[in-house]
């Protein structure tokens, strides 16, 4: 099969990749439909987390099962599913407790941008849709597999409430779907922060009420303004950057909560900083499968339509000129077709 | 009137200072029967954050109403009082959400190693209890304005929940209370790490189940082998330090929370590690307003204990002595006798 696979920083290829096989009795293999490009695939891209030698690039992914092992009880060849960057099990006691991510039998998937993909722990980790969805909501799909599963735990991490004010830092898709989750969880005021035209576009179109377009310190006081002086009850963290996690942080009110989900890549929080200003924290890898079937249904329904974070459609062939487009900010996310 | 007053790293002495007198009409001023060193009295005594000039210390207090301001409406001189180390109006938004130690009309209380004592805010800051105490309530009852209360905020912000398992880094009076705290709020096992025995047996009474006298990883790897490796749901940090503060968030398994109280001296959190522990952080300056009612009510009522953390007694004139005792770790707690 073909498969993108990332040679060093700035050059993924598309190369002939071995089909993915059986390995064991609790895999699944299935063939994807679409698949795309994340933030995250940009740090390695851009030379950060930089593996040694040549890696399959891609952890998002939703399609139709082809095959599963003999220990696969529930999910069915056939069935179209939707998983995500973890697999897990979904018994233990920290799936049990929500957090799938941090599953005691995790499995990291990857080689997602391909043809087709193994999947570990298959029926603890792929969610079924209730058929096989039409065409126009696969995009939807696949996004709850990471950025809409990832913009969702980062507003519950951040503890949004209805009635709330929220703020969000970043305005990548996990961001923007950040924006969306915020809506749905019935904040009232819903405050994005980007100072780019299509993005802030279609956070508007999501939900959000303002718009700001400063960034640290000067975010952080237009935040205060917007705000009584105290600051959001709830800020989301979507970049992962030191300047964005203590933009987080100050844009939140005593006693508020920070919902971070931006992969962290250098980040020190100053303790005594962090101490005075009486914020929750919480985040980390987003336990997507907690909320896959709720998405699901939201998006089956078509209440939500997360899709609309794709601006840019390529086949598979060119993944490279997808992550191009994204390192440029070109575009906000890259739907990948084999 | 006397009063302890710190004029250098190691130097506290007991002076002749003016006697309080009421400067605003919200002001209170407040005869003291008893008053203690502080755990974070400690900092500056030690030379950390200490101040270019004599300071009077003290910041815990209780005791029976001399005379209020003009604008004082619901408390009354001869009521007997229990405040704490921030004043607070009690009405502003942030003290409604429970967070009264960032007010945003906050004071602070301070120079409360002494006779008497003005406090800031009255109507907003002090909490009446039923009648005049007898004389051996008193110690619980000024244990009630901090290091009860910080205890307390910290099981509240590692939210401690009926039938988990707890663990509380540090074994001064915080810590210990920290204990006592989590008993009362229905955990299940109860880690105390300690490794004084008198302490530990202190914990024991709490209600401690488990003692830990590793620290560091060390400590980690224990707690972890008690909790089916784990990690505990709650961790209660009462020290402050970067290994304290460590110690903690290695303690609690993913999805857990950390709740810190300790005041942050020198700590940097790697923001890596924090972001795939997947713990809930949370803590600061207790809003010890929001628990006194309950804590007052429980102490009233003498369902708990919390003076027991007084081993020590002394006259006011000896408060030097208080601080050299509790700095080499003879003592876990001084009153002081004015």
């Amino acid at each position: 099969m073909r498969g993108a696979v990332l040679y060093a920083p700035g050059d993924v290829r598309v190369d002939d990749r071995d089909d993915p096989k059986i390995i064991e009795p609790t895999d699944a293999i299935i063939r994807l439909p679409a698949t795309c490009v994340c933030g995250s695939d940009l740090w390695p891209y851009r030379g950060l987390d930089a593996a040694q030698e040549p890696s399959p690039m891609g952890h998002e992914y939703a399609g139709v099962v082809q095959e599963v092992g003999g220990e696969v009880r529930t999910i069915k060849p056939g069935q179209f599913v939707v998983g995500s960057f973890f697999a897990s099990d979904n018994t233990c006691e920290l799936c049990q407790a929500g957090y799938q991510s941090s599953c005691i039998h995790r499995e990291g998937v990857g080689g997602a941008q391909a043809e087709s993909l193994r999947v570990p722990l298959a029926d603890g980790t792929l969610v079924a849709t209730p058929d096989l969805p039409p065409d126009d909501l696969v995009p939807s799909l696949l996004a709850a597999s990471d950025v809409l599963g990832t913009g969702w735990f980062g507003a519950v991490a951040a503890n949004v409430q209805p009635g709330k004010t929220v703020a969000v830092v970043g305005d990548g898709a996990v961001g923007l779907l950040a924006v969306l989750a915020a809506r749905q969880l019935g904040a009232e005021r819903i405050i994005a922060m980007s100072r780019h035209q299509p993005r802030q576009q279609l956070a508007r179109e999501f939900g959000a009420t303002d718009i700001v377009t400063e960034r640290g310190d000067d975010g952080v006081a237009r935040i205060k303004e917007l705000t009584s002086g105290l600051g959001a009850h709830s800020v989301i963290e979507a970049v992962g950057t030191q300047e964005s996690m203590l933009q987080a942080i100050r844009s939140t009110r005593p006693g508020g909560h920070v919902g971070y989900v931006g992969v962290a890549h250098g980040v020190e929080l100053p303790g005594e900083e962090l101490f005075f200003s009486h914020v929750h924290l919480h985040g980390g890898p987003a336990p997507v499968r907690r909320f896959l079937p709720e998405l699901i249904d939201l998006i089956w329904s078509r209440r939500i339509d997360p899709g609309r974070v794709f601006d840019l459609e390529l086949p598979l062939e060119q993944a490279g000129a997808g992550y191009e487009a994204m390192d440029q900010r070109r575009a906000v996310k890259v739907l990948l077709r084999p």
